[in-house]
C-alpha cells in the first residue's frame, strides 16, 4: 500500500476560515476525509506548520526518518515564493514532491508568479480549488 | 455526455519523435487512445496546429461555433510564452480552459517560466509527462 | 475617391460577443455600416484574420498587390504587443497606417502598454470605443 | 452649446517657433482659429502654462470652479512623462480628458513612451500633427 | 476595555542592547511600562519571537484563538522585507494591524525600502524611535 | 508655545470633494478645526499649493524666513513620488518634517511605493485617513 | 548530391522592393539564381511564408516529411526575436540550421539584438547583405 | 559685449546657508560679484526660481523675449534629474546652455547620476564647487 | 582557550547523505572530529537547526547569553540568500562571524550569487568542500 | 592582391590546447596553413595578443600605419563582451572588420550574448568552429 | 611652478584623424601647443596609451614615482565606461584628477552615460570639444 | 615540493601605500616574507601587473609554459568585476585558482559584488585582510 504525505505550509491551518473568496469554504479536515474516501488504497499522512524549518524537518523525515513516504503533496503557501531552504530540502530528498496551489497564483500579485520550489518538484498543479490535492495524489499514486 | 476538446499547439504534432528525453516516446495517438479508455463517459475532441491564429479560431468555434465543447485542455507549446492573442482568445470565450505542459517548464530555460495564458486559465498542470492530459480531463470532467 | 482599408487582428471577429464590458456590444458589421454612412466619399475595405501572417499578407497587397489602398486603419489586437513581423510589414509599405485600440490599453495590464507598431505608424488613437475607427478614417481621409 | 477646454503644457507656447521639424510651423493661434471654424457649435476655451501647478489649478476650476467645461483636450508636453500630480488632478475631476500629442511620441526617445496620464484619460490621440486637436474635440463633442 | 497586542519580530528582543545608534538605548520593558502609563484604558499584550512561523501563529490566535485582540501593532523586523507568509497571515485575519519601524527604514539599505506587509496593513508608522509604539496604539485605540 | 506648520501639496485643496472612496469626505477646514481642538497648546499654520516651487518656498521660509515653525507636517501628494527638488528642500532646512499620506500608498499603484522625501524626513505616517495629521502633530509636539 | 533548403520568414517576399537602404535592391529570385550558379553541386530548395506556423511545418517536413534536406538556411525575419515556437521546431529536428540576417541586426533597434533561435542553430551569419545566403550554404555544404 | 545669463534652480537661493559641507559657504551674491570681476567684458544676468515653469519661462525669454542672452549657464538643481519639460525648453531655444553642478553629483545618490538635460546642453561641468560658474562662463564666452 | 561556535543552517543536518556530488560524502560528525584534532587548543561548539529563528536565537546567546563564543563560523545554507533577519542578528552581536559555503555558490544558480549576510560578516570562504570549516576556524583563531 | 589581417584576442593563443570540447583541437597554425591553401590570391597577416591595448594598436596600424590591410577578421575573445575601447577602435578606422566566434556564443553564458563590437563591424559569423575564419576571409575577399 | 599631467586613453592617439565629426579635426599636438601658450606658468606633461594597465602605471608614478604631478587631466576614452581598475587607481593616489570628454557623452549611446571614474574624480568637464583640456587645466591650476 | 604562484592584479603594487583604511598598511614584500615563514615546504612565486593581458599571459605560462605551478592564488583587483578574458584564462588552464580579496567586497560598492572569475575558480576567500593569502595557500597546499 502506497503512503503519501500531504504537507501544508503557512496559514493553511486556516483553510475554510481565511478569505473564502480565494481559498474556498472547505476545511482541511473535510478535504482529507474526502481524499481518504477517494483513495481507499492509499495511506495518507498529513502535516501542517507555519514554521519554515518545521516543514523542512518533516520533508527530511519522510525520506530518511521513521515517517517515510512514497510521495509528497506540498502546498508551501507563502514560502513558495521566498524559501530557498525549502527548495533545497526538496532537492535533498529522493521522494517525489508535487507542488499544489488552491488558487490560480498566476492571476494574483506579481510576487506570487515565481516559485523557488517548482524547478525541484516533479510537477505542479494550481488553480482548481481543493481538488488540487486529489489530482496530486492521483499523479503520485499513478491511478 | 460531457464534451472536452484537447488542443495542442506548435511542434506537438511531433510528440514521440521530437526530443524524447524531454517530451517522452509516446505519440499523441497513443495518448488519446489511452484517454478514451480512461474516460469512457467523456467525448474527446482533438485539434493540433502549428499556426497561432488557427488555434485561436479553434478556441472560438468551441465557444461560439458548431464544434462546441464543455471544457478545453490546452497545451500551447511555445506560444504559451509569447502569445497575448491566444490569452485574449481564452479570455474571450466562456468555456473553462486548463493549461498543461508535458515537461516541468520551470526547470528549463528562463523564458519558459512566464506564461501569458496562466492568468486566464482555470488552472495549470505541468511536469508529469503525458499524464497531464489525463489529470486535466479529470479536473474538467469532475470525476 | 479615396480608398481606405480597415484591418482587424486576432479575436476582433468576436466584437459585440466577447467581453462587452471592455470592447462594447456593437458588432463590426454595425460599425462598418455606420462608417459608410459617415464617410460616403470614402471607399472602405475590410479584412480580419486571427493569423499574424495573413495580416502581413494583406498589408503587403494593399501596397504592392491588386488590393491597393490609400490608407490603413489597423487594430492589431494582441499582436500589437508581440509582433516584430507586423511592425516590419508596416515599415515595408509606403501606405500610411493608423493604429487604433477600442479600449484604453494604458489602463489595463502592463504588457498592453508597449506596442511594437506605434513607432512605425503615422499615429495612434486609443480608448474611445468603436469611435476610434471613425476618428482614424477621418485622420487618413483628411476631412 | 458644449464647452470644451484646450490645455497646453510646457513649451507649447512656442508652437510654430520651436523645432518645426517635429512640432510643425503652425502657431497655436492659427490652430485655434481653424478649430473654431471647424466646430462652430462648440465653445472653445484655451489655457497654456509652463507651470505644472497652474495646469492642475486650471483642471480643478474646469470641474469645480467658475470656468467649467464639458470636456478637456490636454497636451501635457513634458509633464506627460513625469507628473503624478497632474494624473491625480485628472482622476480628481469628473470631466473627461483626452490626451493629445502632436508628434508620434513612440517613435522618439524611450522616456517619452511612458505616460502617467494615459490610464486616467478617456483616450489618447498622437502623431497627426496639429490635427490631433481637431480629432480630440470631435471625440469629446461626439460629432 | 480595548485589547491591543504588540508583536515584535526578529532581533527586537535585543532592543536597548543592539546597535543603540540605530534602535535606541531603551529596552522593550521600559517602552511597555511607558505605554501602560500613557494608555491606562487599554489592555496591552506583548509577544516577541525570532521565528517567522511563531509570529504567524500569534497573529492567528489573536483573531481566531483564545488570545483575541482588537488591534495589533506589528514590528516585523527583518521579516518585513522577505515574508509573504506573514503578509498572508495579516490578510487572513480580520483584526486591524499597524506596521511600525523604530528607525527610518527608507534612509537605510535599498532592501529595507520594500515591505511585503504594508499593502495588507491598516497603516504604517516609521522613524520616530520607540514613540512609534505609542502612536500606533493611539491610531488603533482611537484616542 | 510650539508652532507647527501643515503643508499640503497638489490636489489636496480638493479634500472632501475628490475621490472620497480613497481620501475621505472630510474637508481640510474640518480637519484643521478638529486639530486645533485636539492640540490647544500648539500653534497650527496651514499652507496649500499645487505648485512644486511654492511648496519649496514655504519650507524655506519656515526655516529661514519670517514664518518660522518648530516642525512641519507635509503631505506632498503626487510630488512625493517625483520631486527631488522637494526632497532637497527638506534636507536644506533644519526643521523636522513628518511625511504623511491619507491613504495607504503601498496598497495602490506601484509608482506610489517610492518616496523621494522619506529618507530626509524625520518619520512617515500613512494610511489612517485624516487621522495622520493628528498623529504627526503629536509626533512633533511630543505629547 | 547534397540538398539544402533556404527558408525565408515574414516580409522577405518583398526583398528588392522593401526598404532597399536596409535590405538591398536585389530580389530573392536573383539571389537564388546566383546561388545555383555558385553551387552547381548542391540542390537548393526555397520556401517563404509570412505565417509562423507554416515555417514550422516546413522545418518539420525537412526532417520527417517527404521534402527532406541535409541542411537549412533560415532567415526568420521578425520571428527571430519573438518566436519560441520556431526555436522549438529547430530543436525538434535533427537537420543543422544556419541563422542568417541580411542587415547587421546589432546596429539596429534594441529588440533586434536578441534572437530566440541562435542558441539552437548551428551558427549565425549576419550583416553582409544577400551574400549571407551564399556563406551559409557554403558553411552547410562544407566546400 | 557678450551677454550671459546664469539660471539657478530649486534650493539654490539658499547657497551659503544650506548644507555647507556639500554646497560651500559662499552666497550666490558673492559668487556673482567675483564673476563680474573675473569677466569685466561680459554682461552677466542672474535669475533664480524654485518653480520649474518659471525656469522654462526664463529660458524662453532668453531666446525669443526681451531678455535675450548669447549663452546660458544653468544649475537646474533637483530638476536636473526629473524634468523632461526643462530639457524640452533647452532643446526649443537656439541659445547654447551649459549645465553646471557645484557638487560631484556622481559621487552622491544613484538618482543624481541621471540628467535629463545633459543630452540637450552644449556641455557639462560638475564638482569644482562655485568655480563651475566661472568655468562655464569662460566656456561660453570663449576666452 | 578560545571558544568558537560552528552554526549550520537548513538541510546541513543531511551532510554526507544529501546530494554528495555537490556537498561531499562526509558527515558533519566526521568533519567536527577532524576539526577537533586539527585545533586542539580551540574549544569548538556546534549547533544546527532548520529553523531561521532558532539560528537567530543561537547567535544572540553566543553574544549575550550563557553560551558565549569568541567567534562564529556560519553556514547559513538557503537562508544566506533570503534572510534579512539573520543578517540583522549578525549585525546585532559583537562577535565576529565568518560565512562559509561548502560548494562554490557562484558556479550554481543565479539566486545563490547574492548573500544578505556577506556585508555584515568579517569574511567569506566558499568552494573548498568541508575544508571551509577548517579555514574559517583558522581565520578566527588566528593561527 | 588583397591583404587581409586576422586578429585574435585573449586566450586564443591556446587554440587546440584549451577546452577542446568548446574550441576544437586544431591549432591556429594549422588553421592559418589551411586558409593560405584555400585563398592563394589573398595575402594573410596574423596577430594575436592578450592585451586589449595591443589589439587596438594593431587595428590602428592596419588603417593608418605601415601594416595596412584591406580587411580585418577579428576574434576578440572575452574582450567582445567588455571592451568599449576596442569598439571605438573599429569605428575609428576605415577598414571593414568582420567579427568571428569559433563557438556559438548565444548557446553559452548570458554575458556572452552581448557584443560591444557587433554594431561597428561589417558583419558577424559565429558557431562553425575554425571554419569561421574561412567564411570571414571569403566575405571580405568577395569570392 | 605647478605641474599638470594630461593623460589620454585609448584611440585618442588618433585625434584629428578619427571621426572628425565627433572628435574634431585638431591633433593633440596642436591642442598641447595651444595649452602651453594659454598657461605659460604651468608645466604640462603628456601621456597617451591604448593599454589600460599602462594608464594605471602612469597615474601611480604621478603620485608615488619620479614623474610626480600636482594635478591630472584624464580623458579615459572607452575605459571610462568599463574600468574599475582605473577608478581604483584614481582613488589610490592623492593627486586630484579631472575627468574630461571632448564630445557630449550623454547625447551618445546609452553605455557612454555611465562612468566608473566620475565618483572618484575631483570633477568632470564634457562636451566643449578640445576646449575641455583648457578648462580642466584652469580648474586644477586655480587661475 | 609544491609550487604555488601568487598573482596580484591592478593597483596591488601599492599595497601598504594605497588607502590603508581599506587595504591595510602592510606591503606585499612583508606579506610574502611572512608567507614563506609560514609555509617552509611550499615554493612561492609572485607576479604583479596592472595590465590585464599580462595577467592572462602569466596564468597561461603557469599551466603550459616554463613557469608551471601546482596552484594559483589570484587577487584580480578591479579586473575581478570586469574581465571576461581573465575568467576565460582561468577556465583555459588545468591549474586550480583560488580567488582572494583583502577587503570584504560585499560590504562595498554594488559593482564589487559581482565577480566574473568566481564561477571558474576552485574557491573564494574574502575579507580577512592580508591573511587571505595565507588561507588560500593553505587551501591549495592542503595542510
Amino acid at each position: 500500500m502506497k503512503k503519501i504525505l500531504i504537507v501544508n505550509g503557512p496559514n493553511l491551518n486556516l483553510l475554510g476560515v481565511r478569505e473564502p473568496g480565494i481559498y474556498g469554504a472547505e476545511s482541511m479536515d473535510a478535504i482529507l476525509a474526502q481524499l481518504r474516501r477517494e483513495f481507499p488504497d492509499v495511506e495518507l499522512d498529513y502535516f501542517q506548520s507555519n514554521i519554515e524549518g518545521a516543514l523542512i524537518d518533516r520533508l527530511h523525515s519522510a525520506a530518511y526518518g521513521t515517517d517515510r513516504a512514497d510521495g509528497i503533496v506540498l502546498n508551501a503557501g507563502g514560502y513558495t515564493h521566498t524559501s530557498v531552504a525549502l527548495a533545497d530540502a526538496i532537492a535533498a530528498i529522493n521522494v517525489p514532491v508535487v507542488e499544489v496551489h488552491i488558487s490560480n497564483v498566476h492571476a494574483r500579485e506579481e510576487f506570487r508568479h515565481h516559485s523557488y520550489i517548482s524547478p525541484v518538484c516533479a510537477g505542479t498543479i494550481a488553480g482548481f480549488g481543493p481538488r488540487v490535492y486529489s489530482l496530486a495524489v492521483r499523479a503520485l499514486a499513478g491511478n
